[in-house]
């Protein structure tokens, strides 16, 4: 198996969280975005779609980090990603969704070099932009995480799962202003620091990437 | 089982789909989003994050579209909405995650009002905007579907899904403007019209809710 990712990348951040929680031994290749190595000849003979994180297999390649998390654990049950019940499945999907859909999407790097670019705006703009999204979907998650006796040690329960796959790159890049007020979310800046005591997620720290840069 | 939605909705709007594949008789409340209803105490008291679409059950309530279809296809397991190969599970989600990811939430009416009311941007420069980011989207989708023989008559195979699901709304909103070429995606709208002519994508259209507007 083989992750084609980049080391900010939030998705393949994702993606190597679920690997190491797996256990599963994989090879890496390195796409660096920023200079446009997702746009060579190279990575679209493996994904045409130009995007990371994606996942080689003997037979097929796959994309887009949720799918990808959900194959592995279909694929390799334990320790399992979800909880068996059907209700708490649907909860701990609502709450990845919702950094997933509703956060991570509009921050990403085409959405602010299209406000920078095409749109004109300057760096202020932009990074009131990245905090506002942030702050609107941690509120969110902070209220279902606080107000829920089904969180624990982690968004579900005392093991890590989904929800705190996609949590912890999200609060990761919450950090890359310095001006986000992290305080009025303390469920799931407890919920952060809780992961990144565990090998599986401190391994997978973009600052512990092979191809990180300053 | 009653269902929290806004006829133009395209996250309600799959829901219902999903709702009438499964044929399961559901109750309707109707969020006015443009009036504010998502924002008021007696929806506030039922979800308090004021979304839609959300799903109250007995002792629950489930948010998230996605989320909602799973918890749906997991409890009522006919007709399936995911393929019973994990590989192909993993395309049809990542199929839907272009869309629900990579689409939708930059379209979304919160941030269409952060361009005009923040930032100042006319009509025209959102137009732009919503276009781009469902050109970019389309382009990888068809490319996806096009290019693999696991595409039928839908999306995966000969029987609508989840992949299905996620697109024809999305379809619908691509007409917003009427300013997009939609020739680019012959295969995207031949899917679009296969599916509106089942009765569970076409009673699940906004054009056919108690609550549609002109």
């Amino acid at each position: 198996m083989k992750l084609y990712g980049y080391f900010r990348s939030s998705a393949a951040f994702r993606v190597r969280i679920a690997l190491n929680l797996k256990k599963l031994d994989y090879e890496s290749a390195f796409i660096h975005l920023r200079r446009g190595d997702q746009r060579q000849p190279g990575f679209l003979g493996v994904n045409p779609l130009g995007l990371v994180p994606a996942i080689e297999t003997d037979d097929t390649v796959l994309t887009q980090s949720l799918p990808i998390i959900e194959y592995l654990d279909e694929t390799y049950p334990s320790p399992p990603l979800l909880p068996p019940d059907a209700k708490d499945r649907a909860r701990v999907r609502a709450l990845a969704a919702i950094v997933a859909c509703d956060i991570h999407p509009i921050n990403n790097l085409r959405v602010l070099r299209y406000l920078l670019r095409r749109l004109g705006h300057d760096e202020a703009a932009v990074e009131t932009w990245y905090n506002h999204w942030i702050a609107e979907g941690f509120t969110a998650l902070e209220q279902l995480l606080a107000g829920d006796n089904r969180t624990g040690r982690f968004c579900h329960g005392n093991t890590p799962g989904l929800a705190d796959i996609v949590l912890v790159p999200q609060v990761f890049n919450a950090h890359r202003y310095q001006s986000l007020d992290l305080a009025p979310y303390p469920t799931i800046v407890r919920i952060y620091r809780t992961c990144l005591e565990l090998a599986p997620f401190a391994a997978a720290h973009p600052d512990r990437q092979p191809d990180r840069e300053p």
